[in-house]
Parts: structure tokens; C-alpha cells; sequence
């Protein structure tokens, strides 16, 4: 943002319980609503903030999320508390740039109908979703045979499953080319990270779960790819830095020049490609078997998933432990087949208190 | 075109000396009018066709490539024979499909005027183009840092220069990948048919030669590319078949569904990329030299390459004889800067002469 102030004028923000770097970053960026998660925190930032509206709670991510003069959101909440506030501002009519996996995983359908019907475009910040979207941009749809979703495999790609039962939280925490947060390096580790972006594929790009494979391709330099019906393959390549898809999503559909950004195929090494092994990362297959059931089913694996994740990096239970909670929650749940935001979040509750139980009975 | 009766009607065909594929093609095809080369041949297929007009000669090929109700022109005649009637078509505002070299690289200033003057468009059908086609398309060409031509670096590939003085036809005529004529094979082994193609290129995305790369990679399943401002790279993959290309080429902006085209990475083996070397294989950068100086020089390497590579092909020459002969001739051309096609075919002829005492005097 602050390399091209010319294009990007950051009018709202919000910053949950890091309210020093609200602070901070409300005043470099010169915002003018700032939300931070407690109460005592906004008394304080409308002290040092003069002029600028500070709330809190939900009430301030609503506020900041449909904002009047606004043409974009970067929805980047961490979880379902996300949901909520970008889709009021798609119901609102406007875009966002969708980095929060848990807006399309939770309610795709519900999300994209409001969308569908305000006109507000949702653009992709997830790199593998940027490179579909970048690779069949300006293409019919109807020439789209499939889309490849590339996965690195993950810190254990290769291993079996007869070698995944001790496996560490340290062990799972080691990503060979994206730094990320413990929890998504840990979905990347399961391939369940995969299994929602085939969910979210499934709902940006309207294709069927079918329609959407997974190939892995350790290197991550082809970021995605769509396959069209003549047998032509269109890809995006790039190195693994998040400000090109980033940038790309708030720009789109111009581009901004970015610094140090240029793949150097001289200096890669091979690149490979092979199948994902459901066997010993079940939760991939887990994602695809929730799609087909649709309606709450995939909020239910989301739900059940993260906190069998924040288990599992807790040394409560072990690593296949997480697909097995899931494949239980979802064997519990009685999909509502239709649902809306609300339902859709209350499934994604139920799943979190299904596996809390489920830990509980089962803790190391 | 076979396959898709539905979409496409063959109104003209030219087959030069081939009048047997002609008088077969014709009645297979339903085409109305058929240019042969050789006068009898026309005579003996008026006989044998009744009411197809067959005209033989230069005035058949102008005549086939201007056909009223003509939508779209395949241009594929091997050779600078190809120029004339290329031309005339996009001076009459028909489309054409682009197989043959020489209409670019002899006088793509010319042609490219003579496209946009009458609105005519200009598809490529050569694999690389039409992966950058494909790569560009719907995106803003400002956008565009680079294309990164792939080559497969032809049956030569990692031979050191000093290796390549004693190469044989026969060594020089094993591609990898691809099946073509011996002309474009032995092209291939040189470099020039990558350094003809970046001429192409030049002309067909309107990008000055430092905008265009070439990159070894020997699996040939990334096609080409395209580098954006951003870092973005899109490229076009698929299988080493040319029927994709051209049936994009006929078809665009749809895309027929063809069998056998899958690409199976699972099958396919590591994808590599290195620089090309320019001292083994110096013709990629008289291709360049020649695009810098640009007017005639193009027409020249063309014309000069050609003569060269009939005569390493007879044993007249030495593999290495050909990059010599090539910088001779260019060396010795006094570039108009903006020819007429009639100039550049001129400068074309003058190169073959040139090219003819050149391998006289130096012949084994």
C-alpha cells in the first residue's frame, strides 16, 4: 500500500487485539475508522486518534467492511470471524479481496448468491486461486475442461501413513517454501489447507468438485493451472511471495510493478509433479467428500479442523488424530442442505464443540 | 477440419506440385477453387474436378488467398512462396492463421501494416506463438515486462561449440520432441528456428527484441511464455501435437474439444530450464543482431539460412558453415530500412545468390 499511495488510500481498518499496531498503522496510513476487538482498547486509540471514528467488537467490523466511499475490503480475519463482516460488505455491493478461507468455506453459496446479486466481484488473495483466476481471465468459461490446484505436499510430502502417527507439531511445522502461521502450516501438512482451497475453487470459479484436481508439485513455482477443452493447460508461475497475489487482487485489473518479484528459472531447480496421497493425508479427501455433500458439510470439516489443529499443536492429540476427529464430526453432522450465513456458522460451532468433545475422551 | 464439419467449410486450397493430394483434398473437402503449381496439373484436375475453378502458379495462390466469402486464410506454403499471398489476403481484410516463417521474418513490418490498416487478424500457429497467444490474451499488453520463448534446444542440445564442427546431417536431424520437416529440424539443431521465431514474435505482439527471451527447456511442455510487470509469469502448456495450436488458430476465440490431447504429469518427467548458448549456437543471436538492425537484415539471415541449411543437408557444408555463411551475408548486406515486400523478397533473392557463391567457394 504505502509503495503506491497514488493508487491505494486505506480509508478503514481494522486490527482485532493488536490495537498498538491499529494505532500505528492508522496513522501512516491515515485511516479514518479504525475497529479493534475490546472495548478499553478503542477508549484509548479515540484518545490518540483524534478526528478518526475507533469502535469495537462486531459492531466495528461491520462498520469498517461497508464503510460508505469504499471500493474494496481485504476480508484477511483468521477464521470464521471473518465471515460476517465480508459478507456484509458483498451484500453492501462491495469487492472484496478474499484472503480469509473461512468466508467461502463456511457459506461459498451463501456468500456467492450475495455477491451474484449486489454485483460486488470477489477477487482472491490465496496464490492459487490468484493463478486460476489470473489463467482464465479474459477465457470462456464454458471452454474450462478442469482446474489443477497445485500443493507443495507440505512439510511430511513423501511420508506414508504408517509414518505419520508420531509425527511432531515441530515436524509438521517445517514448510519447505511458504512462511506461514502455525495453523495453515499444519493444514498444509494434512492437506486439508488443500482441501479447502478446492472448496473455495469450487465456489469462485462455479466448478464442480469433479472439475477441480490437486496435483502435487513440491517446488511451487506453477501456482495453479486450468485445463481447457482442447487440451490446452494455461498456468501462472511466480516465486512464493503472498505480495503478488495481494497486490494483484487490489489493483486487478491493472498491475503494479513490484520489486524483487522475478523467477529466476535459471537458478531452479527441476520442477515435479505427482499425486496426492490420500491415504496418508485423508484430510484432502475429506475436503472433496464435503463438497459433494454440500450445505453445512463444509463448514462442519472447517470447524472440526481447526480445532483438532490447535489440539494437535497443543500435544493433546496426534497428528492423524486430525483427519479421524474429522471424518467424526462429519459422520455426526445432519447437513442442512441449504443453509444460510447463520446456519452455516452455527454448524461451524457445533463442529467445534463436537471436537472439543472428542478430544476431551480422547487427550494423550 | 475433418472432425468438425459444423464449424469449418474449406472454400480454397493450394497444394503446389502435390496435385494428386490436391484432386483428393478437393473432393474430400468440397472446395471450390484449388491452386496446383504446375500448369498440366491444372489442365489434368479441371478434368477430373468439374465445376472447381483449379488455377496453377502465383496467380492460383493469390487467387486462393483472396477467395471471395473467405473468412479465414491457413497459411502454411514452406518458404518465402508464401509471402505474396499472405499479404494480399490481409490487405483484403481476411484473417489468417499464420504457419509459415517467412511472412514475418521477411517482411513483418510490412505485413503487420498491411494487417492493421485492414482490420485482418493475424493468428499464430506455431506452438510458441499461440502459447503466448494464449498467455496475453484478455490482459493489457502495457502489462507485459517480457514473453520467454521455450526452446527444446533441438538435437544438439549441451554440445560444447568445439564438438560441433564434425556434426552430421543425420545427427543434426534427431529432434526430441518434435516431428518436422528436415529444413525446420536442422533449424531447431542451430538455434535459428528459435531465433526466427523471436522475429515473429517481434512482429506479432508488437515487443522490441530486448522484451524477448528464449529459455532452454528440452521436455517442451511449457510452450511459451509470458512475464508481467508484477513478476506473474502465465505460460501455455500441453502436449508436443500440433494440431492444438492450429485448431485454436482456426477456431478462436473458441476452442474445439480434441482427443488425445491430455497432458499426464504424472507421466511426465522433471521440467528443466537453462540459457541458451549463444557461443555453440550463434545463429539465435544473429536473429537478433538481425531484428536490432531491422529493414531487410531479417529477410537476409532468412534467405541466407535457408541456402545454408539445403546445403549442410546435401554435405556441401559443415554444420558450423551455417552460422558463418549467415553473419557473411548479413555482413555484407546494405539494409533498406523500410522495405516494400517486394524489397524485402528482393533482399530475400539477393541473400540466396549471396548464399550460393558463398558455399561454392567454401563446398567440401
Amino acid at each position: 500500500m504505502n509503495e503506491f499511495p497514488e493508487k491505494f488510500r486505506v480509508k478503514a481498518l481494522a486490527a482485532g487485539l493488536r490495537a498498538d499496531r491499529a494505532l500505528e498503522q492508522a496513522k501512516l496510513l491515515g485511516a479514518e475508522i479504525v475497529a479493534v476487538a475490546r472495548e478499553e482498547d478503542a477508549k484509548r486509540l479515540r484518545g490518540e486518534l483524534p478526528g478518526v471514528e475507533v469502535l469495537h467488537g462486531e459492531e466495528g467490523l461491520l462498520r469498517v467492511a461497508t464503510a460508505e466511499g469504499v471500493q474494496m475490503v481485504l476480508s484477511s480475519i483468521v477464521g470464521a470471524a471473518g465471515l460476517k463482516p465480508t459478507y456484509a460488505a458483498l451484500k453492501a455491493g462491495i469487492d472484496v479481496a478474499v484472503a480469509n478461507k473461512e468466508v467461502l468455506v463456511v457459506a461459498g453459496e451463501a456468500v456467492m448468491k450475495a455477491a451474484k446479486s449486489s454485483g460486488a466481484r470477489i477477487l482472491p488473495v490465496d496464490s492459487e486461486h490468484s493463478a486460476i483466476f489470473q489463467a482464465i481471465e479474459g477465457k470462456d468459461p464454458a471452454q474450462i475442461k478442469r482446474i489443477i490446484l497445485t500443493a507443495s505436499g507440505g512439510a511430511l510430502r513423501g511420508k506414508k501413513r504408517h509414518e505419520l502417527d508420531g509425527v511432531t507439531a515441530k515436524e509438521a511445522l517445517c514448510h519447505p517454501n511458504w512462511s506461514m502461521g502455525p495453523k495453515i502450516t499444519v493444514d498444509s501438512a494434512t492437506l486439508m489447507n488443500k482441501g479447502l482451497e478446492v472448496i473455495e475453487a469450487r465456489w469462485l470459479f462455479g466448478m464442480p468438485a469433479d472439475k477441480i484436481s490437486v496435483l502435487v508439485h513440491p517446488q511451487s513455482v506453477i501456482h495453479s493451472m486450468a485445463e481447457f477443452i482442447d487440451g490446452s493447460i494455461i498456468a501462472q508461475l511466480g516465486v512464493a511471495d503472498m505480495r503478488g497475489p495481494i497486490a494483484y487482487a487490489l489493483s486487478h485489473p491493472e498491475r503494479v510493478p513490484l520489486g524483487s518479484m522475478e523467477l529466476d528459472f535459471l537458478k531452479m531447480g527441476p520442477l515435479t509433479f505427482s499425486e496426492p496421497d490420500l491415504e496418508a493425508f485423508p484430510s484432502l479427501g475429506l475436503a472433496y467428500d464435503a463438497i459433494r455433500e454440500g450445505g453445512t458439510m463444509p463448514a462442519v470439516l472447517s470447524g472440526a479442523n481447526e480445532i483438532a489443529v490447535a489440539a494437535f499443536l497443543d500435544s493433546r492429540i496426534k497428528f492423524m488424530d486430525i483427519p479421524a476427529l474429522v471424518a467424526d464430526a462429519m459422520e455426526a453432522h445432519d447437513t442442512d442442505k441449504d443453509p444460510s450465513v447463520e446456519t452455516a456458522l452455527s454448524a461451524d460451532g457445533w463442529a467445534r464443540r463436537f471436537a472439543a468433545g472428542w478430544i476431551e475422551r480422547r487427550a494423550l
